[in-house]
């Protein structure tokens, strides 16, 4: 039997489930490779993907013997055969973080459960622990991902557009092998990069911008996240106090970013840093990364719980002063014993592209 | 007051409901044009949109003094803010196909609410009839549409992969004003067209293929979708019949598309004529489009309802013979009064692209 359903059916036995309805794409991915739209059930004796029409044939080509998983078209699938997959069961697990409360009624009819149990982000707890493959797949993700960044700071020119500028980003993202972003591309310039989640726009890039390019790409389902705040044409003087300070604490949570590292203690001393300096940090300082691009361990003050080893997460803080500018540095890390490894390799000191000599006006270098 | 706030407080009111929760995003941008992540309350008295610190400086900017919707940070909400939100209300309503399961338990305890009240689809039902800007937004995405699918023409080559011609479908709507993709292009060539939800791949296009191209981008958030299947090099003899079953089915569903119709009777008519030929539509015939690429009415043998003026839909039958080829033709149609409009207007007859001269090849023309 593939491995990750053998692991999820000692896990259901153990927690005193007699079956689970597993209905999150993205955990579906995980536990067979099948990137479609169905439902996965783990039954007393079977394991069942139930799916339509579209994907029946392509899910058929994913599975195989080994796997252990029966295909259903949910077409041939009776009334009386859904009420007999969790014949005689007491206790059905569901994903209570992912269904909506219609379908969580559907399922109860439609099944006809007794009782049904949240499970807690059962899969997603396990997904937290990288295993090689997992790893291999974000790296490559995150070497493309440093390759396209190396690529901006030569084609990056003052006067094209922020959509321009993300478009490109997407178009070498799939010229090099990835399957595409993994989140929508934000390249902020000016005041909008006081925006932690600006959109890209029609606004050109001008001289004297940062341009905080936040960006990642997939790699056989795996994503990577990245950030950099660079500059158009030279480094206006007054934004340095706030990149250094970002970058300070950026580096000093590599540092601290290990096996047994408290989350909370990491994400409280950034906290107090910026706070020190009169600054709030006004996200999260990270967040796991794999199928999703945010998972879990969620990085921020309120989480109590300790970095293990194979985890892979980002650390991204940023310091934003509204409709003036912002800085965001992130890179996406793989944590080990001894310390954490950065798979984004990028430059993180100051870039300027597109450089211009600003010597002769006085007045705007400041 | 925002006419579609002022119109679901009257709503609220006629469903004797004292208040409710919007949680979709798709539903929060109708009712407020905002674009981003939170949740919309509607009072006793008066319309909260509460967001993080991400999106506050965007939503302020995107509200006025009309809307009447006082925008907050959630950070600056306390345990006894949210508890005085619907303090002394009987019956708040909440999206019960929206949130997931544990939300809605969280939102119970969050708001201390006596009576959560399912809303069975209240705006969703709202937004099936398009208003004249509406309209105006899907006839502009289906134009680019239209544009995008007459380059392709031109540009597709024998030898050519489906992610390169995905890509360039992408390359073009942004170039042409569109703010991205509606959903995940499908370029689909020889057998891989028998799958009608392919995803594009390293596959080259080769001489004899038909390509089917299922696209669609947005415009101010609001869709278009078509689909055409086209031919590398010249026009395989075999694939003729189902491509003129199809096409012949698709004319006469525009045909029986107007306010008033039944949509079962229009899909079972589609239906019951490829059964006669011994094919199955394996899919919905269509479905609504609007800021959602699928959303009502859905266009099937089991939707007993008619369709009504300014509803936008898809016509879109399809064969599939597993393993080697299949054929779908979709347009996206504005219903009127006295029949429908095509919005997307491209060719639908027999379209070659890279033609060759195949007539010295007697063996491969069959």
């Amino acid at each position: 039997m593939n491995p990750k359903i053998k692991w999820l059916r000692d896990k259901v036995r153990l927690s005193n489930l007699d079956g689970i309805i597993i209905s999150n794409p993205v955990n579906i991915r995980y536990l067979t490779g099948i990137n479609a739209e169905g439902t996965l059930l783990i039954t007393r004796k079977e394991n069942f993907y139930i799916t339509d029409s579209r994907y029946i044939e392509y899910a058929k080509s994913v599975i195989t013997i080994n796997d252990e998983i029966i295909v259903c078209n949910m077409k041939d699938i009776s009334k009386e055969d859904y009420e007999n997959f969790f014949l005689f069961c007491d206790n059905v697990g569901f994903e209570e973080d992912y269904i909506t409360y219609l379908t969580y009624k559907q399922y109860m009819q439609k099944y006809k459960i007794n009782n049904f149990e949240e499970t807690e982000g059962i899969i997603e707890k396990q997904r937290i622990i990288k295993d090689e493959e997992e790893i291999g797949y974000i790296e490559k993700a995150c070497q493309i991902t440093d390759l396209c960044f190396n690529y901006l700071t030569n084609f990056i020119k003052i006067g094209m557009t922020e959509k321009e500028v993300a478009f490109e980003i997407e178009k070498f993202f799939i010229q090099n092998g990835a399957e595409g972003v993994s989140f929508e591309t934000i390249v902020a310039s000016g005041k909008n990069s006081s925006k932690p989640h600006a959109i890209p726009s029609d606004k050109k890039i001008e001289l004297g911008d940062p341009i905080t390019i936040d960006m990642g790409c997939k790699y056989n389902g795996y994503c990577s996240d990245m950030t950099r705040t660079i500059f158009a044409g030279y480094i206006p003087v007054k934004i340095r106090e706030i990149y250094d300070l970002v970058l300070k604490n950026q580096k000093q949570t590599l540092k601290e970013m290990k096996d047994g590292a408290n989350i909370k203690v990491i994400s409280r001393n950034v906290e107090n840093d910026f706070k020190l300096h009169n600054y709030d940090l006004i996200h999260s300082l990270g967040h796991g990364v794999g199928l999703d691009i945010h998972e879990r361990p969620f990085i921020n003050s309120k989480n109590d719980n300790l970095l293990k080893e194979n985890m892979i997460v980002t650390n991204e803080p940023g310091i934003y002063v509204p409709g003036v500018y912002g800085v965001r540095i992130e890179d996406t890390v793989l944590i080990t014993k001894s310390g954490c490894i950065n798979l984004t390799k990028s430059d993180k000191n100051y870039i300027i592209v597109d450089e211009q000599d600003v010597t002769k006006y006085k007045d705007i270098i400041s």
